[in-house]
């Protein structure tokens, strides 16, 4: 690891402000700041408008890529920071460090940056300044606010923020909607950046020019998640989510917002490759994490969706006893790390859904004995996964928090699985006014509930796998226990007796929602009638693929048991599967479409492949230079069969080996609906 | 006057519920209520979905024109209402009756529907009700919802209102940007129904279809106002304006929502013609206002907009004695009831936009003698205007309402024309914490200050033309002294040195801001070249055709005095037209292209045509059957000549006159930019 920081000079400098409003008059020139990466193609410029509004820009390669689009703030108890401003001092200064991940994608991180710090200043009273921060990559950039207590208010009460993106060019966009009853679990859509409306990010473009832009955020602590409103044309504005019925956000000064992210690449995959929402986080507060170990996992949970079991108590009750002692069996048998098992605690036998003040986190069913079930688990080297569902209750669960880690640290339960199912806006929180508020799951208050979640679950050693969460904003570098979230339609779309994912889904998500970070999408279902109305809309291929393709440092083998030991061929990857990475490559891929991705494991030699591909059956030639050079791998190749098709033929799946070099370049045919997995073993 | 009851046969029926989400199952049948329009082609349908939501659908004859969209509440402090709902009631009824108003666009109105109240019910706990009251008329409906004091939880505390219009078709939309810095002062854009982002309302459609429609709200009164988001497709939902930075609205119930209304008409015009927002607002609370006329009025104002005067103090204040006394002669030389004066009162020579707190409503500057000038005024049969601008300090302005009102009393000011000019978001109210708070010009606290302004100065037999208004929803209907308002762009933004507006802009307005009620444009200026990089982007005669086809029972004639006595040739029609009408017919128009309107005065016989075009020359034909059959009539005409041309001749005009009848047809040749203005004077 180094780090190093040079001091750039100034570049303070004139430019003709742009007119903003059809009836701003010709504009004098105004100070400007601009900074560019380190590769000097990506450059922002920050200014006054003719009306002395603060603005950024943003251009590549010369090219404009963000037209002048505002900053600034509505308050609610202050006059409006947007007017009457003035550019009042710069600073840049350049940084590079490589990093190390605690687990993770890529063992190392390098984190390169051009800063430009700039001061706005108002020219009339109250004569408040804030700064705005500009990290510029090779790969994108982030911007944020920084309030000092000098010049504000003391308790700033945001009722908006006025952040816009004005995508400079044409394109396509892919997107779900925001301010929706089920939160983050839409599919998403295609449309022309004119045809966006409410969006929640990460939101990905394809522009004219064929470059790939995605606007998220990074690091969002203690404020309120930012989504897109498409006012007009290709102008985007932050639409901050709503409270609990008081300010957006309400914050002390000194204090600043999360990054504005802006990530930029010549192809869909460096997307994908771009570590820049992690390099904004803040470096890891937990210190030793150890105690985390990444795994593959099986559990009591698919049989529920299916209506095999249940999560309530009775006859088909799935937290049984015996139940779980088979997975813990099968996990033991086959090297995974753990076994979750849902609905092991009292309160699943009301009408649970958006509720949740009747879930005990500490009582066990009386036919879950969770006691003999964690000795028993930690004798064959397996750990239970606790599961703390809300009801998106957070004010409920919050009371029993230290009691329900104590518990699962007395238990060696390393890691829980949590659950928000509510409607949005029906998550349930304590106001600073004492009272009960509804909250959506994205608002400041559930901010800072999930963090207090993570945080505190942290002294207990245990990691949390987030279900309905907030979006991930690349807090994992800060706080690397919180391992894994849902935050998308997952598998379990799939189960419900309706049409369920489409085949182009996941082929979506890589480039869209897997940009934000992690998911616990539980793949691996070779079953693929579920319930009636359902289907699994894959080839037995690209469920094995889906290992590769969709990051999570833990995985689910999420089919019934009697599934994989009724085809232990494919299984087989699912068993060698790493869920830990020394380094990632996306080799092709085009949202929505196809991705190929090769990753190396950590501290190991073996790289793992997957490849998949929407309802479209497709041909991708891949030259195998990522392998190391001069080096024997033998491949296993997990490849839809001749006559594979998500529609009529899932599991046709051939499995064979051959021996390959960096030399070599592989034809991977891919049925329609269908993938490839290929572990390239190293001799 | 007449008015009737009937009491329909209940409708109920079973409806197979439309699945809203793609996960839905296959819905089972439940109740729903249907009402139709007197003239049977529109009907709406309330029901609940497969997931026990609440919806409505509407169609016209026969295809669907809003698929099934949703209804319902996110509270702050309860759970929203939305699911576990079910149809518990229905109740119909028919309401048929004219009504006079004491002034307007046309003296009667039929006001005649037919009513569906629905009662939606929760299946689970909190077990709350609400109704949703549904009148349907030929020309469109309105719908509101209802909370009785029963199964609510006393004070409601809306965190956002659930309500959606799904377009069931493709089409053209007309619409402002809404949540904007210049409130509702933006040109006008048209899209597809696909590109539109977030917008205010009205906001008007042309279907694929041909059929034209608007969506707006009626009777907002101690309400939120409901922008639109355009989710995804075709799906708008309600946005509340934000508040103070709580709920975006507290109620005690009993209360109910303003309407939210949909106008549909086969042409453009049947729009216009629409009297459906006026016939949803409440009667007359204020009986007599004879003591408000319509009429026409100059002012001290032009000038300003030209920096030719002030409105601060110093050697070219406006309001200066002298110049006023000019003003009151030509005034009364020329029929004209009126002379506003902006810039009378102190507190114009600080920074006074956005601020507002050095205004004084009760003191004159000291060459304003208010006495002297409106005793002299009334000599003429004249009277003062006067004019309170706020700078959105609602809470200063409050403070003083009774003393200025007072003070237009004893001056025998019957008009007062008020301003807000302050950035969105920017307005200043008291808030019921007794602390000053940051609000939208369309928020509940400010909806609740415009009501009380005209409340409060209907007392004082004061009228009100609010400028940075609050939308109009009808309210006029209700209290009758609030005339006219801004709230969009006028006159004015062709004299600022800027583009201004285009030659369509007129033909844009009449099809969308117009829906809602009377505007002061202020037009009738012949001096086209206003300051350097300005214009009046129409011809002469155009600007004589806007007092026939922009509605306001106010108008001014904007221009400097000297513009008039130079050229009383068209100056005859400004002051012929009147400004009170019996009935009202577009003849002929489409949105953004053209308006062919035709209006017969009040008590009168004579009739009045305005004809606009926007920047394409246009000939129509137009039959004179509007004409009292039999009878003769001089045509007045006032129309472009060969050579105009808004950009090259715009003063080109030829007045002339010609006897017609109802049988003739007339042949209007539009300049580009141009138009025609007709008085028909009935022999």
């Amino acid at each position: 690891m180094f780090s190093r920081f040079v001091a750039l000079p100034f570049l303070l400098f004139a430019v003709c402000a742009p007119a903003f409003a059809d009836q701003a008059a010709p504009a004098p020139s105004k100070p400007a700041a601009t900074v560019v990466s380190p590769n000097g193609e990506l450059s922002v410029t920050a200014s006054t408008d003719s009306e002395n509004r603060p603005y950024y820009s943003v251009s590549r390669r010369g090219k404009p890529l963000i037209s002048p689009s505002r900053l600034g703030f509505i308050f609610n108890d202050a006059p409006k920071l947007e007017r009457n401003i003035a550019l009042a001092g710069q600073q840049t200064r350049s940084f590079d460090e490589t990093w190390e991940q605690p687990w993770g994608e890529q063992h190392f991180i390098r984190n390169h940056y051009n800063e430009l710090r700039v001061t706005y200043k108002e020219t009339a009273k109250p004569f408040r300044s804030f700064d705005v921060v500009f990290r510029v990559y090779d790969d994108g950039l982030g911007f944020r606010y920084e309030f000092s207590q000098q010049g504000t208010l003391g308790q700033i009460r945001i009722g908006e923020e006025l952040t816009e993106f004005d995508l400079a060019e044409d394109g396509t966009a892919w997107w779900i909607p925001a301010g929706e009853f089920n939160r983050a679990e839409q599919l998403y859509q295609r449309t022309a950046i004119g045809e966006v409306g409410y969006a929640q990010t990460p939101i990905t473009f394809k522009l004219a020019d064929g470059s790939h832009l995605s606007i998220h955020e990074a690091a969002l602590v203690d404020y309120s998640g930012m989504n897109l409103i498409r006012v007009e044309n290709r102008r985007l504005k932050a639409q901050l989510t709503d409270g609990i019925g008081g300010p957006k956000v309400v914050r002390d000064a000194p204090f600043h917002t999360p990054w504005r992210t802006l990530q930029v690449s010549d192809t869909a995959g460096g997307l994908v490759e771009s570590s820049l929402i992690l390099n904004l986080n803040e470096p890891n507060q937990l210190d030793d994490v150890s105690w985390f170990k990444p795994m593959k996992y099986v559990g009591v949970w698919w049989e529920m969706h299916l209506d095999k079991k249940t999560w309530s108590s009775g006859p088909k009750h799935g937290a049984s006893n015996e139940n779980v002692m088979r997975h813990i069996d099968f996990a033991a048998a086959n090297g995974f790390g753990g076994v979750l098992v849902e609905g092991w605690n009292v309160g699943w036998d009301g009408d649970w859904f958006g509720n949740g003040e009747d879930f005990s986190f500490t009582q066990p069913y009386p036919d879950f004995d969770i006691d003999k079930l964690a000795a028993y688990a930690r004798s064959k080297g397996v750990q239970l996964i606790g599961h703390h569902e809300t009801s998106g209750h957070a004010a409920h669960y919050e009371s029993q928090l230290d009691a329900a880690f104590a518990l699962d640290q007395r238990e060696g339960i390393h890691m829980v699985k949590t659950g928000y199912v509510a409607d949005a806006g029906q998550a349930k929180v304590i106001g600073t006014d004492g009272k009960l508020h509804y909250a959506w799951h994205e608002g400041q208050d559930m901010a800072r509930h999930y963090q207090k979640v993570v945080t505190e679950a942290a002294k207990y050693q245990v990691a949390i796998n987030s279900h309905e969460p907030i979006k991930d904003t690349g807090l994992r570098r800060t706080w690397p226990n919180w391992v894994s979230r849902e935050g998308a339609r997952g598998m379990e779309y799939n189960a419900w007796g309706n049409p369920g994912n489409p085949p182009e889904h996941e082929a979506n998500l890589v480039f869209t929602r897997m940009l934000a970070g992690p998911m616990d999408f539980t793949p691996g279902v070779f079953g693929m009638q579920t319930k009636p109305g359902s289907r699994v809309a894959t080839t037995w291929a690209k469920q094995l693929a889906l290992y590769v393709v969709i990051y999570s440092p833990i995985q689910m083998a999420a089919d019934l048991l009697e599934n994989y030991e009724a085809n232990p061929g494919p299984f087989q990857f699912i068993k060698d599967v790493p869920t830990d990475w020394e380094e990632t490559r996306v080799l092709a891929g085009e949202v929505g479409d196809f991705v190929v991705t090769a990753r190396r494991e950590r501290d190991g030699n073996d790289w793992y492949l997957g490849a998949i591909t929407d309802e479209q059956p497709r041909t991708l030639k891949v030259p195998l230079s990522f392998l190391s050079p001069g080096r024997e791998y033998v491949a296993q190749i997990y490849r839809d069969g001749p006559d594979a098709d998500w529609d009529k033929r899932p599991e046709s799946i051939v499995i064979e080996q051959r021996k390959v070099d960096s030399g070599d370049t592989l034809e991977l045919i891919l049925a329609p609906g269908g993938g490839q997995a290929i572990r390239f073993v190293a001799e």
